[in-house]
């Protein structure tokens, strides 16, 4: 049987007509290899946001079925204008909309999730030699109105499509040329990574390192999508995301990732009582607030202390409603801290291996970086430091675990031709 | 039973967010009324030729299907943003495709035409209290792919849903508050009509004064839609397109069409042998030129001169291909006139009554214009003339013919609130 790959570009990838020719030769040189190619597109740059705006300057809280109306018709423009370029150079190609694709979502309007595909149109133009060119972010509701599917969902569209035709690889082109073992614009001996497992990827991007949604690698986990991460703009094989441990020989440590936007909160003198932490974090998740490290520590006789961390954005609020738990609670005092980082070393190989948290600390130690908080999975351990260090860190942790290649002098991560 | 309104909004009706409010407030005045709605947009001012240009830069003769699917996101659009406007207002909404719709067109891309409308889908709407704001200018075509209906087609989309659904009036929303004895602009006595004939609307339309696409006019005389032309930027009762003579005491002449469109092409010193005209006017119509008026006259013994109008945008073709037909058929010579103008006098009360013709060579007369071509069809009396005569002209034939009301002082044909 014809080999079958999907193909989804994003972002800068589809910013304009003339990039939009890019990833038609992209296509074609795919086709020409003699496999089937089927493609998933998000909007033109820009366009997504110009339609929020649109929507919302209507309406504060714009009705949610309409919302989706509008910003649905970003993907639909890009996907035709991609047909248009590929019927002119004589590659049949149809574009199609996610109601027309077959992608049904379930009820949840601006964040659908998808529940099933039917494939049989895809495969039908398939079948009839025609490239299907698909409009990623978006499926048809229970109802019949058409729902998107958050921000990024257009890489879930690509796996679950693929899982659905049981692609041989889901193709991701973005505006980086694969996976490295950190940040190439602060590590600048960060190499790119030939695999990485799904757990690392998702650990990588939960930390910081956002390259796929995670919840595009998570689905893929789930169907075993064979998915690989290449460039838009540069040749190359990119990286391959796996579901086994491809070598014995892989080493402990895969990659260093981090980020700047998480802000921490602590409460002090809270007595120790059952369920005490729900009472904090009850209000918190009331307001949609999500947490991601905890740390509870003893202050006094009788007292404790309790450290969590939250996203940047949400800090304000967050210390806003700290502060009238600490009232109702009896706690001495609340404080709050915004210029922290998280530095997090992760690999699977951990999982065999003892003394990665060893190397850390002592790495830390040595460049006398004082470390706030700690939090450990199977294949990671973060540490919350000071912004100030993040750098640093990054830098000699990549050195310590051995993960230095290379100088890469030439990286761009934003490869953007003007 | 409610009563039930067809209200179709286009052009600058629909330019902005604070039109669209103007249009939602207008849209609930309505239904404040006790009857029930639906609507029907254009797209916002200015999106489609954004939208039409995107397509083109992307192919110099883009694929059909794909230019449809670009182009109809504009009405999608602009129903969406009317829909968030009027849910956030308390007046249950839904934006409507053509598709979603149920409108079916023809196979034709870029000019399909309605072929039926399932009304299912907007009955059931209207059933439960919601207000259905369709999508104007596009249907589904038999593939099941989105078809555009041409320029101008959101006002075939009202009449026809209105016919379907038997409304008790069509109201189209333009930028004039109804249709005038003449163009305000040129003529400071021109009259709204309270009324006018299909026939006369028709003749009107197609002798340059541009209120309704005549594809609309046509469609509502076919099915006797009741159709009345409004302001959306100022409160009036328009003038009401009727299916029968009003009143006997009509005047016999409704108004004064004119346009600059037209170009005028002879040639001289045709051998007179039978289908020697087809000749002339095949290869003109093999170039897709539309021919507007014709006269054979003699020249000298055993020859003749043949004159006919085209658009003057097809002048230079039609020059180009009139040349080369001269050589052919031996014809002494080809001359051409693109400054000319075209007055046409129109009104149903012509049938019954003489001396029309005479009033107009007249009054032509006196103000010493002379007549390069006429024309006449069983409701009006068309003449070319030079160009540089047509306001004169125009102003002398309304006074002659009795239309003459106050000066319309403050008359702003396209009155748009900055």
């Amino acid at each position: 049987m014809k080999k079958l790959i999907v193909q989804k570009f994003g972002g800068t990838s589809v910013a304009t007509v003339e990039r939009l020719q890019h990833v038609m030769k992209t296509v074609i040189k795919a086709r020409k290899t003699g496999v089937d190619v089927v493609v998933v597109l998000s909007a033109m740059a820009g366009e997504t946001d110009r339609l929020i705006e649109l929507a919302q300057s209507a309406a504060e809280n714009p009705n949610l079925r309409e919302y989706d109306v509008i910003v649905s018709t970003g993907e639909v423009i890009s996907t035709a204008v991609l047909s248009i370029l590929l019927n002119a150079n004589h590659h049949p190609a149809k574009s199609l909309t996610g109601p027309q694709a077959g992608i049904k979502t379930d009820e949840l309007h601006q964040k659908a999730h998808i529940e099933e595909i039917d494939t049989s149109i895809i495969r039908k133009e398939l079948a009839a030699g025609v490239i299907p060119v698909i409009a990623g972010f978006q499926g048809v509701n229970p109802k019949g109105d058409v729902a998107t599917l958050g921000r990024g969902g257009s890489d879930t569209t690509a796996v679950a499509i693929a899982a659905a035709l049981k692609a041989d690889e889901c193709q991701i082109y973005t505006d980086v040329d694969g996976v490295y073992t950190s940040d190439p614009r602060v590590v600048p001996a960060a190499r790119r990574l030939d695999n990485v497992t799904l757990e690392e990827m998702l650990e990588m991007a939960s930390q910081g390192a956002k390259v796929l949604q995670n919840r595009a690698v998570r689905f893929a986990g789930k169907y075993k999508v064979p998915l690989r991460v290449l460039s838009s703009f540069k040749e190359g094989p990119g990286t391959l995301i796996t579901y086994e441990e491809i070598s014995m020989e892989k080493p402990v440590v895969t990659g260093i990732a981090f980020n700047r936007s998480e802000a921490k909160l602590t409460i002090f003198g809270l007595p120790d009582k059952a369920g005490i932490a729900s009472e904090i974090l009850g209000p918190i998740a009331d307001a949609n607030i999500d947490v991601d490290m905890i740390l509870q520590n003893p202050d006094s006789k009788d007292l404790f202390n309790f450290t969590f961390t939250v996203h940047r954005d949400d800090y304000t609020r967050a210390l806003d409603i700290l502060k009238k738990v600490a009232e109702s609670l009896n706690a001495r005092k609340v404080t709050g801290n915004n210029k922290i980082a998280k530095v997090s070393v992760i690999g699977v190989g951990m999982r065999t291996h003892a003394g990665v948290g060893k190397t850390l600390f002592a790495t830390l130690g040595q460049e006398g970086i004082p470390v706030q908080l700690v939090s450990t999975s199977e294949i990671k351990v973060s540490v919350v430091i000071d912004e100030k260090y993040l750098e640093l860190a990054a830098r000699s942790l990549h050195t310590a675990y051995g993960l230095d290649g290379d100088m890469q002098e030439e990286f761009d991560p934003i490869r953007i031709t003007k």
